[in-house]
């Protein structure tokens, strides 16, 4: 079987798990608690970094967008990228941006101050931070509520991995409850959507354990 | 002709430009002052930075990963990734290993800090992060040693883009002269490799106003 080496709460982890069941591929999941720095994972992926994913009788492969093109070109019935060369550059611009600009101006904000700093042993979140994180958000939900009326999924036509980097790094925030929804309905109208695929159920029972998620966390009405 | 919009110290750009020396192809370069956000240069790049590569009469493309694999769909005939899923995703996986632990650990200590914050208005450079960006260096430089001594090239028989991006930072960090290349003799060995590259040199030639390269920075028998 398959396993994919995780942790709940990373977006990058979750992307990998949108984009397994959205490509109808079976897989186990390990929670890999990645500051232990276990012998055995680092000889997986010396990075230390969650996600790995080892297919069966496979070479452990690293890094969550080689992984995403891995999948794509191994299993290309169910196509997460685009078709033409164009479509799938702009594809991987969108989810670069969730990847790398939300990433830095949000999640690392919000996410790594108020979970991973536990984890670590880092001490207390930064207040300062914290500030920043919800700040930086409202402009990450107008550009998505901007592209999902000019298209019909984020990057075009088709539900893509740019919904999928998207929506991965925003249900760890929306975890942590600190997603502005109410004053950015255009924005939640497209996680209504991504909400309700099927794929997306699993990531809905995420449970860390001392740290329960918001109510609204799991409802599809929310 | 393509246009290629760059700075001269980019790591991401500069990847970039040997990419598509190594694929023969033809572009221009155009300096970015990314700090004055032109609005039309964000029209090119709502994420305002740098590379944005425009083919004659096509659309901007942004995000330097995206470029990559888009010059890697359209224009295969030298390829820069490997030939098999698996020999790809390793190459992926050492071209994020560099874009992003070496751009934390080193590129951001070191480069951010002595030249971008000067242009961006930020202030002097925090001498605690200096010193962290020299810790963290060496550990790179054993990792591009091992690799080499096992693999003909970091990722494999081919010179590829992950020696690319690994080229790519360290120069930036060798015009400042920061690269302390006499304690690591075996990633010198490497570095001599790719720095004969015919499609290193332009590289070699790069001048910042009032900010001189070391007397090594473009010897290739330094």
């Amino acid at each position: 079987m398959r396993i994919l080496y995780h942790l709940p709460l990373s977006p990058f982890c979750r992307k990998l798990r949108l984009a397994l069941r959205e490509k109808s591929l079976d897989f186990e999941l390990r929670v890999e608690r990645v500051w232990e720095r276990r012998p055995e994972f680092l000889a997986l992926n010396p990075a230390g970094q969650v996600p790995v994913l080892v297919e069966e009788g496979g070479r452990p492969l690293a890094d969550s967008s080689a992984i995403a093109e891995y999948l794509e070109e191994t299993y290309p019935d169910r196509r997460l990228l685009g078709r033409s060369a164009v479509e799938r550059a702009e594809t991987r611009r969108l989810v670069a941006w969730f990847d790398q600009k939300f990433h830095a101006e949000v999640t690392l904000n919000l996410l790594f101050e108020k979970v991973n700093k536990r984890f670590y042993g880092l001490g207390n979140p930064d207040s300062a931070a914290i500030r920043m994180g919800k700040q930086f958000i409202s402009g990450h939900l107008d550009y998505i509520a901007d592209l999902s009326e000019r298209r019909r999924w984020l990057a075009g036509d088709e539900f893509s991995l740019a919904d999928m980097a998207a929506a991965a790094h925003l249900s760890c925030i929306d975890y942590l409850g600190d997603v502005p929804w109410d004053a950015h309905p255009r924005a939640k109208d497209w996680y209504v959507r991504v909400k309700s695929r099927p794929s997306f159920r699993p990531l809905l029972g995420d449970h860390v354990a001392g740290m329960p998620p918001p109510p609204h966390y799991a409802d599809l009405d929310f």
